[in-house]
């Protein structure tokens, strides 16, 4: 086991890459998908079972974790790797974001942001200084800067100054996480859709130093080809020798297009929030287990799929236990998810290592406009 | 793997009894508790699980798989077994009970029982007959006769009444389930808690013969005492060399005096339904993790259990995730439960065989009696 955080890249092709994040606590494998354990737990997993999907390494959200049960009281318990029984690396995003989506009355100062708790009311702040130190108390392998993201479209100086904003903080955030050998703090590049904003960031975050690089402020309503635009130039403003991580990404096509891009890193909360609404992820795109054309399918959601919803579970039971609101629903719906999301992430690993990315891109696309296979 | 279905009586120690009963799916120890798998799912539990906690077989209810995914559904697609991925034994009982405590407008004549459905109101028949053909059209191991079952209290005339027609119909379903090797039919002891009455069901019983008998109307609204009372004399009524199952029970108390007196198998829906409900039991009685007191107890629910839950869990960890309404309280927590009742089998079958009944009871209660540990 290492004790140093450190980025080896193994492979390129094109510009989409491979490569191996050595933490304390394990590899990460790259480019990885990252599920999302919002309140220390991936809804509807148990961690043993994430981990069997194939997942290095988890997200969790600082903004809910500090409500509730709160930062100090993880700590007093051992750290948040201990309290959720996951003993691989865990990212923790900053609690910037979900301030601006979730809270209720808010105040942004140039010193931080005053806020409501969506739970109960209770009143909060979140600066630069203290979400390190929240950070640092959950134990969060990798840490990310505080910053502020604006919803797009906004004009250009409402993203100029939240920029600048941000760039200052991250200079903050970098002097208050100290010097944590075996801990990454990740910078977060923003801009908006404009190319000077995303080179100007760029460079005060590589002045400033970071073990990665995070791509903020997109897939926030732009959508595809507009972030697909961005992410043209973003990733290569970036230095080569570091994770870049694209936050909060995405459908297994942005996914696909992200790494094709030089994405290293990304999490959502897509294949978990789907699995509990019933939408099913597979080679042939996208199905809904509550439409009654599965009620009678003995086949499996994917016949080459190796998790348990698939190898276990017809398409009616999971339309059964769907339509009658059994938690199992719920529960193998999103392991198949999971796992789906982990298999595409070690396809475009294997296909990047051998050079045959875009055969494989091809292929991936083909299947899809397939679309499901015919009913019975 | 045997092919027949047949009970050993292995040890007694009093009125208690040890056995094991052979089926082509595999073994039931007894005293046995069986989960309740409602709606072809134990909620929140996946079947391994289920297994995992030492659990032989398992029940599912007609009542509800008759209603959806309906019989013939889960037939077509190859027996209840497959479909929901447990391939010990099943015992379903007859749906008589559900049509009585669940569904809506119902009309009850000699033949059987018109109803409408609590699902979508479209209106469903049961009868002996109907009863025996769903049972086998699901799969189900162990078959239970099709009665009626009035809620105590209830006069003298009534229970009389109801236990000599669940008698006729006793007789109608032995006459429907015809000769299925391997297959098991038990009749339902009636007569509420009129000795007279259950003496006479018990002779009509014996009359026809079964391969188990179980004793039904109880635990309806009577109390344990009552309950007890009732069982002081009705499993002495039944064959020695046939499984005696009480149906429903229930509470660990009530389990443990059902099976001094002579019972060995049981089924409640308690653990589950508890497990989603934050009630948790442990060897020291009844604790609710909602509870406040537990927030930063690092201590797991019950330090000598070997469930994931108290492996890798604390208290605190599970008040957390119940108070933010996480599915993964429910999953473990049930788990816990499930696998605290199955101990409790364990601890029982063995101090039988042993002959040290009495003082595994003793201990049993004194530690309850003791409550939860204290707060830190």
């Amino acid at each position: 086991m290492t004790t140093k955080f450190s980025f080896t890249l193994k492979a390129t092709d094109g510009k989409a890459r491979t490569g191996v994040i050595d933490t304390p606590r394990g590899q990460i494998r790259t480019p990885a998908f990252m599920p999302v354990g919002t309140a220390a737990t991936v809804k509807a997993m148990m961690p043993e079972s994430v981990a069997a999907t194939g997942a290095d390494i988890l997200l969790g959200n600082t903004y809910h974790l500090m409500l509730r049960p709160t930062a100090e009281r993880i700590d007093r318990l051992g750290g948040l790797h201990k309290f959720m029984n996951w003993h691989k690396p865990i990212l923790t995003d900053s609690g910037g974001f979900q301030v601006m989506s979730l809270s209720g009355l808010r105040k942004l100062t140039e010193e931080g942001v005053t806020f409501k708790s969506h739970v109960d009311g209770s009143k909060h702040h979140l600066s630069p200084e203290r979400s390190m130190e929240i950070q640092r108390l959950l134990g969060s392998d990798i840490v990310m800067c505080f910053d502020e993201c604006p919803a797009l479209p906004a004009d250009r100086d409402r993203i100029a100054e939240s920029m600048r904003l941000s760039m200052r903080w991250a200079a903050r955030s970098r002097e208050a996480f100290g010097d944590r050998p075996g801990y990454a703090l990740f910078g977060i590049q923003q801009g908006g859709l404009e190319r000077d904003m995303r080179e100007e960031s760029a460079e005060a975050l590589k002045a400033i130093g970071f073990e990665g690089y995070a791509i903020g402020g997109l897939a926030v309503g732009e959508g595809q080809e507009a972030m697909f635009g961005c992410l043209d130039y973003a990733p290569d403003m970036l230095p080569e020798d570091k994770p870049r991580y694209l936050m909060g990404v995405g459908k297994p096509d942005d996914i696909v297009g992200a790494v094709k891009r030089g994405v290293d890193m990304m999490d959502c909360v897509l294949p978990s929030r789907s699995g509990r609404t019933g939408q099913v992820f597979t080679r042939h795109g996208v199905l809904n287990i509550k439409n009654a054309r599965h009620q009678d399918d003995p086949r499996p959601l994917d016949e080459q799929c190796g998790c348990p919803a698939c190898r276990n579970y017809s398409r009616a039971y999971l339309h059964h236990v769907f339509r009658s609101q059994e938690i199992i629903s719920s529960m193998l719906l999103t392991w198949h998810n999971l796992h789906y999301f982990q298999d595409l992430m070690q396809g475009m690993r294997d296909a990047i290592a051998e050079g045959r990315f875009d055969a494989w891109e091809a292929e991936f696309h083909a299947r899809r406009a397939e679309g499901d296979i015919a009913p019975l």
